[in-house]
């Protein structure tokens, strides 16, 4: 009795221990990447990970480091730029996950700031050896393209890429 | 004793458990509402949900579906727009809580993006047979009517808008 | 046996209501400050609190509400604003924990909205016999200063910035 209440709390804890992991990982995005902490954005996926943007295929973190390293994400910076992302909406699936949320670029110059693009973002997740680790992000800009909207319904479903309806 | 533990204990996981799936439930409405998913987005309220924004009262989901369907809001969709909402604060008081939040509609056009909103969001909430549900959201433009501040405080106190002080 | 498990229990809900108190302390931040509730804002900080910006230094609750009452503030709020904050970044250490978010000041005039600025926040915090509450937020502009990216990549990192590597 005492062992069957003892082991569905377990269950109840490690399910909000998985939501509350993944969002912290996320949450982690926004500021490293506008920090230029290059090493720190490319551990927050797998050693294969992979980012995938309208422009972009990105494979493994050192091309992720590379990335946050190039002359084009510094400029941001030296600019002033936020990459601002929204609280996720997360779907736990045993040791795998589904995360959706928008983000913003907002960038500065010298008329001020300006919103240059909102994304949508559809990120795949993997609970490994060091904890939740990012699998895939696949990022499309809201310009009206019909894959972001897809993106954002398959994600708020909890459904991987492969299962979108 | 150890009963004594395993209560608290349980207690305090529910508690968590509340605010992790309102939490969840308001950070699905703006990927889906953006992918056009009417119905999912009609089941984030309860069957006779409403919807007051400052030119629109919507009473019930069939009224919430029709509007994710218009050709109003197809439109945004088909230029490009991220309703973007901010993390909320919850206030549970046993089956029903209050939220609150910010959120910005992002549209895109030729020109490039643009902020064509921002919004104060007063949502009282219900926990039925399926778990939570919106019973109202209350919406006004933060465009310096008195109103958007009174949802904003009230909600951040953690009162329903009868209540408000 | 029972009394080992029940102890990692109360340690891992502990953990998690300490997160989650904090992110929700942080979220009341932009629904007060927007509501123009100066008391209410203020208590989120200690009796000693402080609110470090580029051009303002405020310490203890008495300034902060000031801050709030001023007529640069209220007039924000009469034009038609809204402090958005992202979902913070939280690191906790005990009693004492670090946090990190961006935000954006968004603010209406005769020509419709506009981001007016975008914020790097780095707060400390600690857990007194009230809860827990803001120690210091220190804020800089993201307009390429070089101290912006260095409060984004201490927090996330959970450090304070005394410790900023």
């Amino acid at each position: 009795m005492t062992d069957d209440r003892l082991e569905r709390l377990e269950r109840r804890v490690q399910y909000l221990e998985d939501q509350h992991e993944i969002a912290r990982l996320l949450s982690a995005y926004g500021p490293l990447v506008d920090a230029g902490r290059a090493t720190e954005v490319a551990a927050l996926w797998e050693p294969d990970g992979v980012y995938d943007v309208d422009e972009i295929y990105l494979s493994g973190q050192e091309e992720l480091a590379a990335m946050v390293r190039s002359r084009a994400h510094q400029s941001l910076i030296a600019g002033g730029c936020a990459h601002f992302l929204g609280p996720p909406h997360i779907t736990v699936h045993g040791d795998d996950a589904v995360a959706v949320c928008h983000s913003l670029l907002i960038v500065h110059d010298e008329s001020g700031y300006r919103v240059r693009r909102a994304t949508a973002h559809h990120w795949t997740l993997r609970r490994g050896p060091d904890g939740w680790r990012a699998r895939t992000r696949t990022s499309r800009l809201l310009d009206g393209r019909a894959e972001s909207a897809l993106l954002l319904g398959t994600g708020a479903m909890g459904l991987g890429l492969e299962e979108s309806t």
